[in-house]
Order: C-alpha cells, then sequence, then structure tokens
C-alpha cells in the first residue's frame, strides 16, 4: 500500500514507529512548546548546528541556500540603484568607535574586545564591529570633497558581532551573524528620504515575495529607533504562537548626526559648504528565523518555494514484485526533465524506506515530494504531495512541468495567505488601557492610538513588565487608519497623534 | 590639441602639470622602488585605504568588483562539482583550536584572542579563526556516519584573522582578509586526490584565464606545507621586480590526520568502520594583490578585461568652438550602445579637464579609454586608447561593439602573454651551488635539481639568509623537466630525485 492511501491512523502508527527507529520526527509542538520546538525544528530540519560557544551558530547548506537566494535578489536590486559592494575590516579603532555618544552608549555592553594575539597582550584594545557606522565613516569624510562625490553608495555582506546576554536564539537572536549594510550619503534630505524608503521597499518583497511573510512596513518609536540616527524605518512580522512582534529589517535615516562628528561635508554646486545626509539599512540571517517560525509545523520546515535549495524531493516507492529498476529509472528522468525546466530538484535513492524518506524531507520543509511506484508508472503519473497542506494530486507526466511550476506559486501564494490570516487574526485594536491589557494577555497584536510620547512608552513599559518581558512600541505603520480628531490616547489620555503597533518583543 | 596628438616630450610634460594641479599620478616607479610603488599604486588606483590598525585594509568598490568577478566563476565551478555553501562561526572553541598538534603549533603565534565583552571578563577566551579546519572538523564527525554521508563538500566565503607581525603589505599579508576556503571528505584516497587537483586546475584558471598572471603548479615541500595536512598543492606567481616567488593559493590534501584526530569515521559499503580522507583548499583577496604587482605600471593600474569593474571609460572632448552638447551626445548613445551589447562602461561627464581624466583612469587601470571630439564626431568613428600598451585606434562607430569586443579579448590574452614572457625570462636552471648563488643575487626564479630532503631545505634556507630574507623551496612543478639518471643534487650532492622551484617569497 502506499502512504498516500493510507488512513490518518495508519500515518499516525507509521510516523510514531518512524520516529522510534530512525529519530526522526518533532518530539515539541509548535502549539504546546514553542520554544523547544524552534530549538528542535532548525536542528532536525537541518538549518543549524548548536556551537560550544553560546550564541554561536553553524548555518548548514540549507540554510545557506535560502540566504543565497534573498542575497541574489537584493544584491540585483541594489544594482539597479547604483549601490556597490565594499568591504571594511572587522575592527574597529575604539576612538572610532567611541565617536558618537548615543551611537556608542546603545551598543558599548555587547562590544567583543580582542586583548590578546599569540602571546602578547595588544597594547590598545581592539573592538570587533557591532555595526559598521564607526568604521566606514571617518573614510566618507576622506571620500566626500565634491558635489560629484554624492551620492555615495555602499553596501557590504559581513559577519557582526553583539555579545547579548539574553537568551540567544538561532538566527534570531545570535553573538556573531551575517548581515548586509548598506550606507549612503547625499547631498539632500530628500534624497536621504528617499533611499530610506526603497531600501525598506525591498526588506519588504524580500519578507513577503520571498519568504512568504506578510510585515507591516512604519517607523520606529523615539525610544526604539537606531541609537545615533534621525529616524528608524522597519518592517514587523508577528510571530502568532508566542503574540511577539519581530523587527525583521530596518532602514535608518541617520541625518547629519554621524556627518558632523565624523566631518563629511562637501562644496555643493554654488561652491558652498554644505554636511551630506546619511543613511544606513540592513537585513540579516533573522531574516530566515522568522520564516521558519511562521511556516513551520509539526513535522518541520515549510520552506517557501522560491528560498527553497529543493523545491521538489523524488522518491522512488518500489513494491516487492515490481520492477524497481524501472521505478529507479522514472525518477532519473523525472529529476532530468524538471531540472532542464529550471526547477530545483533531487532525488533520494538511498537504501532507506520510502516513510523514512517521507518524514526526513517533510522535516527538511521540501514544497513538493514526487512519488513514483509502479501504479504511478502503470498510469503514465506520478503522485504530488503538498508539503504545506498534505494535497495529493496524480499528475500525468505529460503535464509535469507545467504543473509542478504551478503548484510551486501556488504554494508560495498560499503559504503568504495562510500567514497574513493568522497575523490578522492576532490583530486587535484598542483605544484604552484596559483594552490594551487583556489584548496583551491573549498575545494579540495590537493598535493603538498613541501620543507619540517618549515618557508614556517607558511608562508603558514599566506597567507591562513582567516574567515574559514589557511590552514594546512595535511601529507606528505607514498606513494609517482613519484617527477621528480628539481621540486620546490609550495610555496617557493625551490627544493622539497616530495609530501604533504595540506587543511584546521576540 | 588631442591628446592623443600630442608627441612624447608634450605628453610627458603635460602629466607632469597634471600631477602638480591635482596630485594625480604616481611619485615612486615600479622599476626603482617598488615597495613604494606597490603602495601607492593601490591606493590611489582607489583599490584600498589604509586603516589605523596597522594591517587592515578597506576594499573599496574598484576591488569588490574585481573579487565578485573571481567568486562569480568559482562559485559556478564549484557548483557543477557538487560542492555547497555553509557558514560557520567566526569563533574557535580553544579546545577545538589545540586538537590537531602541528596544526596548532603552525597557527598559534598568530591568532587573536576575545578576552572581553562589554565591560566583563570572559572566563575562557575565545579564539578568532585562522583558518576553519578546527572550527568545522567536529561537526564532519557528527554529519558522517556511513558511506551515502560521502562525499562531503563544502565550501564558506568568510574572514580570517592572522596577527601576522612581519610587515603588512595590502592583499599580500594582511591581519584579517576574505577568502574562500573549501573542506571536502571523501570514502577514498584516489577520490580525495582527484579533489585537490580540480580544485588547484580552478585555482590556474583564476589566475591564468581571469588576472592574466602565468602561474606554476605544482606540490610544496614538507617544510613548506599545510601545517597538519599530508601534501599541499600550489600555483605559484613570480614577481619580476622583487625576484620573489608568491604562493598564489594551495590545495591541500589532509589525508587522514584530522580525521584520526576529530573521529571522522563512516560504516562503508561492506559494513566495515572506515575513515575519511580530507582536503582543504583555499584562494584569498591575496590573488588581487599579485594582479596589481604583475600588470602595473607607472601610470598606475592595469586592471585585465575579464576582472575589471569598468572596461570602458568615454571622455568627452570638447573643443572651444565645438558644440560640446553633441559630444556629450555621442558619449551616452556610445555608452548605451556598449552597455547594451553586455559591456561594462562608464562616461565620465565631471568638469574636469581630458588630461586630468584620462590620468585618473588610467591610474584605475581601465583597459580601454574611448575620446569622443569633434574630429571624432565629423569622421563617424571614436578614438580608442588601450591602457596597457597606450596603441590607439579610431574605430568607426559602426563597427564600435565588434572592435571592443576585439580589443578587450586582445589585451586580456596580451597582458598574459607579456607576464610570461617577462617571467620566463627571469627563469633560470641551475645544477650547481654557485650558480644557485648567482642566479638568487640576480632575482632569479631558479629551477634546479633536489634531493627533496627536509634538513636540505633547512640548510639552504640558513645559507641564504640576509636581508632579504630566506630562499625556499617554491613547488616542485607537476610538469617536470627530465632529469637525466644520476643528476645531482645542488646543495646536497646527493642524487636528485625532482626539479624544484626556488626563490626568496613575498
Amino acid at each position: 500500500m502506499e502512504k498516500g492511501n493510507a488512513n490518518v491512523g495508519c500515518d499516525l502508527r507509521k510516523q510514531e514507529e518512524v520516529m522510534e527507529v530512525t529519530g526522526l520526527g518533532l518530539s515539541n509542538k509548535k502549539d504546546e512548546n514553542f520554544g523547544e520546538w524552534y530549538s528542535e525544528v532548525v536542528l532536525k530540519g537541518e538549518l543549524i548546528e548548536y556551537h560550544p560557544i553560546s550564541g554561536c551558530y553553524v548555518l548548514r547548506p540549507w540554510t545557506m541556500s535560502i540566504w543565497n537566494a534573498m542575497k541574489k535578489f537584493f544584491d540585483a536590486e541594489i544594482e539597479k540603484l547604483g549601490i556597490v559592494d565594499a568591504k571594511f575590516p572587522l575592527f574597529v579603532n575604539s576612538d572610532d568607535l567611541r565617536r558618537e555618544k548615543d551611537h556608542i552608549d546603545g551598543f558599548a555592553p555587547e562590544v567583543a574586545w580582542v586583548t590578546k594575539t599569540g602571546k602578547s597582550d595588544l597594547e590598545v584594545p581592539i573592538a570587533i564591529r557591532p555595526t559598521s557606522e564607526t568604521v566606514m565613516y571617518p573614510y566618507f569624510s576622506k571620500w566626500v570633497r565634491e558635489h560629484h562625490d554624492l551620492p555615495l553608495k555602499l553596501n557590504q555582506w559581513c559577519n557582526v558581532v553583539r555579545w547579548e546576554f539574553s537568551n540567544p536564539t538561532p538566527f534570531i537572536r545570535s553573538r556573531e551573524f551575517d548581515w548586509q549594510e548598506g550606507h549612503t550619503a547625499f547631498a539632500t534630505k530628500e534624497e536621504a528620504d528617499a533611499d530610506v524608503e526603497e531600501i525598506l521597499e525591498l526588506y519588504r518583497r524580500i519578507y513577503e515575495e520571498y519568504l512568504a511573510v506578510p510585515v507591516i512596513k512604519g517607523k520606529k518609536s523615539e525610544l526604539e529607533k537606531f541609537s545615533g540616527g534621525l529616524y528608524t524605518t522597519t518592517v514587523e512580522a508577528f510571530i502568532p504562537n508566542t503574540g511577539r512582534g519581530i523587527q525583521g529589517a530596518t532602514s535608518h535615516s541617520l541625518g547629519q548626526n554621524f556627518a558632523k562628528v565624523f566631518n563629511i561635508n562637501f562644496q555643493n554646486e554654488k561652491g558652498e559648504k554644505a554636511m551630506v545626509w546619511q543613511n544606513s539599512w540592513a537585513f540579516s540571517t533573522r531574516t530566515i528565523g522568522v520564516m521558519v517560525m511562521v511556516h513551520g509545523d509539526d513535522k518541520g520546515l515549510v520552506l517557501p518555494p522560491k528560498v527553497a535549495s529543493a523545491q521538489v524531493i523524488v522518491v522512488p516507492v518500489p513494491y516487492k514484485d515490481a520492477d524497481s529498476r524501472e521505478i529507479f529509472h522514472a525518477c532519473t528522468s523525472t529529476v532530468n526533465t524538471l531540472k532542464k525546466a529550471g526547477i530545483r530538484v533531487l532525488a533520494d535513492f538511498r537504501d532507506y524506506s520510502p516513510g523514512w524518506k517521507y518524514s526526513h524531507w517533510e522535516m527538511k520543509g521540501v514544497p513538493l515530494r514526487i512519488e513514483i511506484g509502479p501504479k504511478d508508472l502503470r498510469n503514465g503519473q506520478v503522485r504530488v504531495v503538498c508539503r504545506d497542506n498534505s494535497a495529493k494530486i496524480d499528475v500525468p507526466v505529460a503535464n509535469l512541468v507545467e504543473q509542478v511550476n504551478q503548484l510551486l506559486a501556488t504554494i508560495q501564494q498560499r503559504l503568504f495567505e495562510v500567514a497574513k490570516q493568522k497575523r490578522d487574526a492576532c490583530t486587535q485594536i484598542v483605544t484604552t488601557w484596559d483594552e490594551f491589557i487583556e489584548a496583551l494577555g491573549q498575545r494579540k497584536l495590537i493598535l493603538a492610538p498613541w501620543c507619540d510620547e517618549k515618557e508614556v512608552e517607558k511608562v508603558v513599559k514599566a506597567r507591562t513588565r513582567n516574567e515574559m518581558g514589557a511590552c514594546k512600541t512595535l511601529c507606528s505603520p505607514f498606513e494609517q487608519p482613519k484617527l477621528p480628531e480628539g481621540t486620546l490616547c490609550f495610555a496617557s489620555g493625551k490627544i493622539a497623534k497616530k495609530w501604533t503597533y504595540w506587543g511584546r518583543r521576540c
């Protein structure tokens, strides 16, 4: 009997057997035990390995192909914007690190210091970059002299180190992580503002079009903005299972704060001395963690087709009386057909049972599984199974490429729609403190009218602090619902200036 | 008068004027003052900036596009070989670092240690990877269990830190550098040996086909091989101006040394326990330094077209009575035509003189310059100037793409041929100690019959040590000239086993 024809009870029993024998399957459930489920799924899905140094992780090939798919998209888009690659040192001179006061106040507690090389102590300890503003901007000052040196638009793909002491979580909060960081300088605030927005839109596209994760574009509060910047824009994701918001990626306007400190001036077209307007923006491997949290299920990872290393896994289902050579041959020919059409496909010919392979590739989140058994051969078809909703479709070999492409597109879209529905179902509009507290207890994504005052946010944080952490602003969405005149702030009772999302943070 | 029509004396005068006014041009000459010339050319060619932390450099966009061109080639080739990307932590557990004795003996003096984060001292100092064998192989031991887990073929693009105390030189010897490091494990020595060779061939192609730098493929001596490895293969380049050999890139057979230490075992197809055979291989941004040293001249960088960020620079040459709008229009249309044909092209419309622009883009090494002046407009042509040999060709606009493509291919080939001729002219075959010392004094690349004994190499190093450093083996070339029976080692007088290249090292 093929697995596809088994009834549910039988399926469950089989899965338990497989787990016992091979150690496959997850021992935690997403709805019951989210944190442990996540740690288990990133490990068993072969995305990461844990490292003896807490907060450091090995990114396995299954991760890197997701990362490289995003990188490829982003590189092509920023090239169109005239942004070019550079690579600055890993190490920061400690004097430079300290030049912008708010900035160093924000990062100092997390900086890792090299104090020794070989057996010798260094005369002056050297910092490892937590971000590269202070590494780069001394050079910006040298490179920008005249108006035609602007705009200056650099990007680097690199690793940074932030020695956070809070709970490290793979992808989401790690002490070393990979990211791109873009740093741009413009002659005018208008150009700089446009750049902030253009990049944020790319981040939205990465989340929504590649990772199939819905995000909210908005502006951070004064309390939550980048240390040393003018304002911060963000794409915010939400994890329904934990009721936590998560900062997806940020695009910062630095205004002229760093330009002042690092003397980044130029002669404008009128021959006058002027100061540049700067931005910095970054997205990191955190994106992958958000994707896992949003789509993963109790069978493991669920990868959106656009970033999946393998979009299709082909599994031969030989049967005792059937000619298995013919089945293997059909699998190879299926792989070749799909490969030729540009579909990323693997076949699993190892000497494990089909059931083991189903579980293994479900754990790894491959969007489509193709099973080929004797019945399929006879009927000139293959059995296609969708990872996300377990739908099973018999596809005639003649239509294979067309239908696989269609199914991949459908899954990509469906993952996004389902995630959006779940998020929207968690969103709660509140207008009073009592409603706010109730919604927070229900782990909602809260949208509330707010007076936009720093001190009020501090009070809200203090009043909501418990073992789960404090509630913060996530962002004020660019798409503002109508705010009727005279609406009051849910927290302070003052006149509300805007709608703002609030929640606990990952 | 267009610069192209000036006589040589006039050209030189002009160049000096330009230097005084704009600070363009080099103050050191390659033949007179090589070290200073090199430091100046990488800076003024806008490849790097120096950093306050000695031995660290900023890689500017002009460098990154060269690096990315090599990366693109290499990624495509290793993908064909089934090698996949991974990313391991920057930090090494100090216990793991020490597990292979020869390895740590080789790297310990250069390791940078993090001892402090924020204001706290770490309980146990953490090493920054000087290379990743000891970071990766504990995981290899976990991942490799059965024969179908092999081959395991990983690559990572990353930064490593080696705190060398000898003279830092941009690209050639820096304390942090970017590289790819591949790490592979096989069931059999035969497969592992084939991998060593396949990768070395890719390194040869990077040097010869992309950087137009001739290299010698060969094997390192026991004294010069990788710490902890079985044998090391290399592509060796040579810098005629200094008479120094330079290790271009290396592909190491690690044998089973690391497998023993890290317990990387598997059950083979017969069900027996077996140990893997491993390799590691890397090329770094050093490649770029070698390219600069080999091709650069007294006007600055000379970039091979295949890696040049811009292959063509278009310079308008307006003339007092002529319509400069028409000239600017012709420049834009030239850029569009070339771009459409896939040629990397820029135009310089800044308000500097054509002479200044010529010097600027010569300094940056752009392979072809296109000048468009009134005479060119009248004749329906453009003036094309080759960076490498200053040849000037008038090209009809109708044939532009075809001729530019042809010229770029010719320059690529010519750079290689010229470099090869220069290197070959420096190569000296010696058979006696006296000839060896004489050739060494003449800064030759020395090929000598050798007994292949470690102790003899040590003696040669000791006897040749002077302020320029000691003479070492570079490699024993895979292409061995005939070694007549009974030939004696130039150094020990014992029976020679092979021809080996000797020289001082960069």
